[in-house]
Formats: C-alpha cells, sequence, structure tokens
C-alpha cells in the first residue's frame, strides 16, 4: 500500500479544477455512489466518514476528516484528514493519503466550478471574501484560475489573519474593509466558522454569485436567510446540505424547503440546470463531497511523492 | 502515527472475549456512537465503512471492510481490513490497524459472549458448525475459552475445508457430518455465505443456542424462517441487523418484524434481557459493530508491533 504523506503535494489547481468539475458532472449523471456523510461526535469536536465510488475514473474510497476549534490553543490544526483508497476491483488496500491540504483544494475547486458557471460575468470579477484563513486561501487560489480577479475585499473578525491574508497575496489588489464593503462584489466566498448570519441582503446586489463554504454542520450559517429566498440555490448534495449545509438551520426553523433547491451543481455542470438571468443571485451551497476528494486523490496517485507501506494478508 | 502492520498480532482470546464482552455492555447502555454501516457497492464485491466512539474506552476511529468473494480466484483474500483510530480530544490520527485477522477475532468474541449469556449450559457444550472458514475457527477459538467443547459437529459444502478444519484443530474431538447431525447440538454456529437457508426448524432441537453470523449484507440468510418463530431472536444492532443480518431477508418478505427482536446483546449482557427457559431456542444474529473493532483495536494498540509513519499537519 503506497502512503502519500506529504503536507502539500504541490499540484497544480488548474488540474484540481478540472478533476473536481468532472467529479461534480458524474455525480450529476448519477452515474456515481456516495452514502451521506456520518458524523461521529466528541466533547469538543467531531469526525466525519465519507465514503464514495467514482466508476468513470476507477477510483474508491473514504475520508476521514476531524473538526477540533479548541486545537488552536494545542497549537494543533482544527482539521485533518486522511484518505483510505480501495481497489473497486478487488477491494485491496491501494493507497493512503495525507488529505489536509487536499480537503482545502479541492473545496477550493468547488467555489471555482461553481463560479465558472454561475456568474454571469465571464472574465474579470472582484472577489469578496468573508474569512481569511485556509479555506479563502484556497478559494481565491483555484478561482483566480478561471477569472482574472481585478480587485479583492476582504472582511475576517480576525483582523491579523486578514493581514497575513493581505501579505501573502502581493499579486492582488487587496483591500480589507467591512462586511458591508466586502459584499459588494461578483463572487462572494463566505469560509467563517460562523452560527449566525455574517452576510445581509441587503449588501448583495443583483447578478452576485455567492460561494456558502463555511457552513458545513447543523447549527452553522453564515447567509441572512432572506437571501436565500431572494436567489437561487445550488447544492453539492441535497440530502448533505439538508442537514449541514447553508439551508440547514433556515430548513431547521421552517424558512427554507428542500424543494426551494434550484439544482445541484452536478445538474449545473452537465447543463441540465442554470443561472436564469444574469440580475439573479446565485448561491452555492457547499458541504463537501467524497467525490471531491477521489477526484484529487487520484492526481496526487499520479504525481505526488509516497512511501511503501506493508499490508500482509 | 502508529501502524500496527501484523497480519495476526497473537491476542489471547480471553482478553479478546473480555473487551468486545464491554463494549456490548456500553451499546447496552446506549453510551456510544455509532452510525449504521455504509455500503458502497462494486460490480464484483462491497466495502463497508464503520465509525464509532467509545467513550469508556477513550477510543474512537473507523473500520474499512471489502467483502469480494471472486478474490479466491485471483488468490487474494475475500475480505480485508483496516480500521483508522482517532484520538477523541484532538482529532490527531493515532493509529492504523491491519484488522482482518482482529476482525474474525472479535466476530468470534461476539459468538462466545452470546454463548456464555444465552446458551443454558454453562459448562461442557456438544458444538455444531456449518461452515469451516475462517469465521468457523475464531468462533471456535473464542467459544472454548468459554466452554469445555466436548464434542464438535462440523458441516460444509465444500469437504477439503472440513477436512482441513478438522486437521488443525487435532485436541478437539471433531466428527464432520451431514447439516442435520451437525444441526444436533448445545451451540450451533452458522457462518456460510449462504442466500438460502441451511439450517432446517425440524433439525434444531430444544434448548440450542445459535449464533447466526453468516448474513452480513442484504439477501443472505442462513436460517429457516419458522426457526426465527420459533425462537427468540436477538441481534447486535437493531438497524444493521434488519438492514443486512439473518433477519434482513425474512423481514422484507413479511414474515419477521423488528418488534419480534428479544432484545440486543448488549441489554442481555446487562440483564435486561435473558433467556426465559431451558427449553427456549435463543438465536443471535450477529453482523459485526464498529463498537467491537474499536475494542480489539484497544487491546492490539497496547502490545501490538508497530511502525511509525509520519502523519505531518
Amino acid at each position: 500500500m503506497k502512503y502519500y504523506f506529504e503536507a502539500d503535494p504541490n499540484i497544480d489547481f488548474d488540474k484540481v479544477n478540472n478533476v473536481v468539475e468532472q467529479a461534480y458532472a458524474e455525480h450529476g449523471s448519477g452515474n456515481v455512489q456516495m452514502p451521506p456523510k456520518m458524523y461521529v461526535n466528541f466533547p469538543h469536536g467531531d469526525f466525519r466518514t465519507m465514503p464514495a465510488y467514482l466508476p468513470a475514473m476507477n477510483i474508491a474510497g473514504v475520508k476521514i476528516v476531524n473538526v477540533h476549534p479548541d486545537n488552536r490553543a494545542l497549537h494543533l490544526p482544527s482539521v485533518m484528514a486522511l484518505t483510505l483508497i480501495i481497489d473497486p476491483q478487488t477491494g485491496v488496500p491501494q493507497a493512503l493519503l495525507n488529505a489536509t491540504r487536499l480537503t482545502d483544494m479541492r473545496t477550493g475547486a468547488a467555489g471555482a466550478v461553481a463560479a465558472k458557471y454561475l456568474c454571469p460575468k465571464k472574465k474579470e470579477i472582484v472577489l469578496g471574501l468573508f474569512g481569511a484563513g485556509r479555506q479563502a486561501e484556497t478559494q481565491l487560489e483555484a478561482i483566480s484560475r478561471v477569472f482574472t480577479v481585478t480587485e479583492l475585499k476582504i472582511w475576517s473578525v480576525d483582523q491579523k489573519l486578514a493581514e497575513m491574508f493581505w501579505k501573502k497575496y502581493p499579486q492582488h489588489d487587496i483591500t480589507i474593509c467591512s462586511p458591508e464593503r466586502a459584499a459588494d462584489c461578483d463572487v462572494l466566498v463566505t469560509t467563517t466558522p460562523s452560527r449566525t448570519p455574517v452576510v445581509k441582503s441587503e449588501w448583495v446586489h443583483e447578478g452576485t454569485h455567492i460561494n456558502a463554504i463555511g457552513a458545513d454542520a447543523p447549527g452553522k450559517q453564515e447567509l441572512d436567510p432572506l437571501l436565500l429566498k431572494r436567489g437561487r440555490v445550488f447544492v453539492d448534495d441535497v440530502e448533505q446540505a439538508a442537514h449541514s449545509g447553508e439551508i440547514n438551520v433556515p430548513i431547521s426553523m421552517g424558512c427554507f424547503t428542500q424543494d426551494m433547491i434550484a439544482g445541484t451543481l452536478g445538474e449545473v455542470v452537465l447543463g441540465k440546470k442554470r443561472r436564469n438571468s444574469p440580475e439573479e443571485i446565485t448561491i452555492f451551497d457547499s458541504t463537501g463531497l467524497a467525490l471531491q476528494d477521489l477526484a484529487i486523490a487520484s492526481i496526487v496517485m499520479k504525481q505526488g511523492k509516497s512511501i511503501e507501506i506493508p499490508f500482509y494478508t
């Protein structure tokens, strides 16, 4: 069994965007297997188990990822992930991958694919970011392969984090600003861990596309529920989004229902569903699919560094 | 991260029986987390993902196990397993375990615990086995730590496998015989991959305890449905048993219902449920709990051989 141990296998975002888009197309065509993400809860965190099979890429496996928000105090990452790849033909364990960085990257790629298909502008955009952590970085890196980002406006509750972000990307014209100003953009990406809305509907102008990334567990939400009604909501997976995505709180409060979902990103990639007009506000509710993890694993298994670890039968 | 790579870590069955019994007690008390086993199906096999958290042993993780029945032709095991252990406090991956042999052992231990509590005899038993593969071996090894097996009767469709079993255990008085004769015993253990009943009700006398081990996926069954009505059925987990255990086919055919389940093995271990009389036929429907995998992992992590593999954050 090969173990791809690198924290950052340094793969190109064009490749990641490409395979993640393929994975969404397969999801949209129904030619995949992906049981819903399972949560196991600890007193101070949780872990999630994400199995899937992507026949078009002949790859299957499971990602296991934790979320422990208090880890920063222990100087540990709050999110860490491993993916185990199983040979579909024999069930033999083929590979184990350090998937922490890969998880950020494939989430960035999902945002890029959503913006590519749903933003009415096709070349140059003003990008707004709520949150300035690792997720914000990979959203920017993936999205800037699809669009020229002419201006970047970022808001974070953590001013220091926003300044670090600003320093990290000197090639971009970045303004650290109020949330209201950051929300005035073409593509708005929210990557906060918020449990109450941080984006007000009145801040968002017509024609904006929003990637709602942060909400990934029951109780989390980032957007004013009014925005969900004003815009059209696309999800990565209906069951997962209803359980733990941006729409989970509005659904549990009775102000959003599953039949209000406009479609899945897979359907959008396949051209079955689309933005109706340039004025419409579109929202992509991302929870993260095990299929994206398999797609990015397929790249790492071609070019990543690995060590052989024994699997005795 | 430690990798416990050994195919057979050579742990004592008394220890395994003991921790598996503890895990059942925790399950019976409800002080555990264990989402249902998830299946991903391939054209010629499947894999199952089994996450759980056992607070009493401070252990959490996921077992991933495949079933590829055609693997024998490729000189590969049909079942292979790995368990990943996650630190409940931080989510850090603590250990990876080769869990193929451990899966057989913890299943053997489940059979031993069930027989210990449900067989009316407490010292010496006649053991009947249907099937002569790895599962039959670990059932014998675990059960013979609880009872003196005075006579062992084995039936298998594969005469050669039965003869190998006979040779492997010279210390036991073993007879290879007809299914009817093998079913005439105190504890009957079925470990076949059958999809049609192999045990007829009229072969089973009063007071017999049956461990129904083989049925672990939808469509599989080993027992005459009449036996389920004649006896009382205990399960390891109600949801899993209804989905993929011995009762799954009778339930889908409408001749068994969940409310006919007498209880879980956890409830039996806690003394909340029990055999009603020495004459009763009791059946333990085993599907395999992720909690058992965590319990046996806790032993291996104390005494097994491991190598250190890097997990970079």
